[in-house]
């Protein structure tokens, strides 16, 4: 029987990737998609998400729309120049047919959700941590109601995206991604060292292009957009897999091989490193099964490499 | 013929590993040896460090001690739980019948041998960077003067020691590492990333105690206070080798496989992990052999990890 999913998205490229992975995973039950700013505006990401679900068969899953603003310091912006100014590589999707919920934010639909789902609900978040921040805000109970947290950011043993230290979805909302890490519940980080080290190739990139499901192939051109930025990542043709390494850390597809819980938390300090995620690693020396005392965070260090080709294959089956 | 060198210490058990390697190289000329606090206050440091000369036969070469306090902020304090209260693991060394320059502070030396061996002078620096700190005030020209300056701490893509981020010598002297990473020099950083990976195992520090030499079996023994202090960190009879890789990098015995020059300053905010050396290493994903344009220090990431058969075998040798 599925289990019940929401997904937070700033769609954006591998966003998409992971509305893709969760729409039509078999033990998926999408409950919801929310919304936000990051990669886009806010609009922006919960039109491409109606349009991708739409597209994907899925416009029967509700999606709900954050606001346009973070909730605290916010020292990223918004990213055209790797995922295009409409936020999808400037591939034009055909229209859903619908707008996000008209009279529910996104916050209030991650609580009803929880609320709908007590205990079962598992939260995958994989752009800034804004609507989880102000769901938080608007019910202290949430963390008692949700099942499972999973975000997508911050990196450990591995150098930030938009500084030494500070990846982009903390960087995007600061405050907000405190207070998340902060809160008492069963949460996962999903960040750089293993996002950065599953990448696509370009081989899997034409082969999703190529598709005959209109779905894939829009993802797959799609891709070109984010592959030209990660070119000047890598030096060579290939794109990080952010998103949907998290969506599929969170369904059980790819299972961590080193994911320690330990003492984490987000400098939300005016330091030049402001808003990275500070995580306390210092066991690995002896071994990440001795679990700090004040270990608050999942945090995924390793996973393998071989999520790409995995992806690749599930995409093609839809 | 041998190069000038000149060791700043806080002896310290490592530091006297450092000692050793340096005062007893066919190709050093150990032209002076500064001291200061760290692991244990300076004037212990500054004994430590003319006894062991002295019983390495080396008590030609001229030592001056530092101040008893940092430039700036000190996070740290001594280690007599990693080093004993005598900072050399309990072990009575026979004393050297002299004491440190009585005229000279360790930034006045540091500054002479600069101006004595103008442009030739190879600083290696392996405790907290007051001394280095203080001579970069006393003579402004000082990177001008000096050849090289190698220095121990930081880390990058590994934990701190005292936190999250945070190294022991930088946390000692916030202020003075700032000032030290921030001088125009050249200037190579051995931090925790292969500190920590370069081990002395149990049956190599038996072979040390056990060895004819006094001032080798006085090692051998003051090595079993610190791997009790690593048995904790490690989880088995080994210790890092902290100090002693950083000198074996300097004088060219140890070379590096991943050593890029990186953008690297020290987190001198009031933020969580103030203190820490902030190195960009983002170019990882590229290849380190991109230099990016604000680099200012070399940082060693990867140098094998057979340094303590090479150690061993060196003092067996002496």
């Amino acid at each position: 029987m599925p289990s019940p999913y929401l997904l937070d998205v700033d769609t954006g490229i591998d966003d998409a990737l992971a509305v893709a992975w969760m729409a039509t995973h078999p033990e998926v039950d999408l409950v919801a998609a929310t919304s936000i700013f990051g990669n886009v505006n806010t609009r922006q990401a919960a039109r491409n998400t109606c349009d991708l679900l739409a597209l994907l068969g899925r416009g029967d899953v509700p999606v709900a729309a954050g606001p346009d603003a973070a909730m605290g310091r916010r020292l990223g912006e918004d990213a055209a120049f790797v995922h295009g100014v409409n936020g999808i590589g400037e591939v034009e999707l055909p229209r859903a047919g619908r707008d996000p919920e008209a009279d529910l934010t996104a916050a209030e639909m991650i609580v009803r959700k929880a609320r709908e789902h007590e205990g079962e609900l598992h939260i995958v978040a994989v752009g800034p941590l804004t609507n989880l921040g102000l769901a938080l805000q608007l019910e202290p109970e949430l963390p008692r109601l949700v099942g499972k947290v999973t975000t997508m950011g911050g990196n450990v043993l591995v150098p930030g995206t938009n500084s030494a230290r500070l990846d982009a979805n903390t960087a995007n909302d600061i405050d907000a991604a405190a207070l998340v890490y902060a809160a008492d519940w069963d949460i996962t980080m999903v960040g750089l060292d293993v996002t950065m080290r599953n990448v696509l190739h370009a081989e899997q990139r034409a082969r999703l292009e190529s598709d005959g499901n209109r779905a894939v192939s829009s993802i797959g051109e799609m891709l070109r957009f984010y592959f030209g930025f990660y070119e000047t990542i890598f030096g060579s043709p290939q794109c990080a897999l952010h998103d949907p390494l998290a969506a599929a850390i969170a369904t059980g597809d790819i299972v961590p091989t080193v994911a320690p819980k330990l003492p984490t938390f987000v400098d939300v300090s005016d330091g030049p490193e402001q808003g990275s995620t500070v995580v306390d690693a210092r066991t690995m020396w002896r071994g990440f099964d001795i679990e700090p005392e004040d270990a608050n965070v999942r945090v995924v260090l390793e996973c393998g490499e071989d999520f790409g080709a995995l992806l690749t294959e599930r995409l093609l089956e839809v």
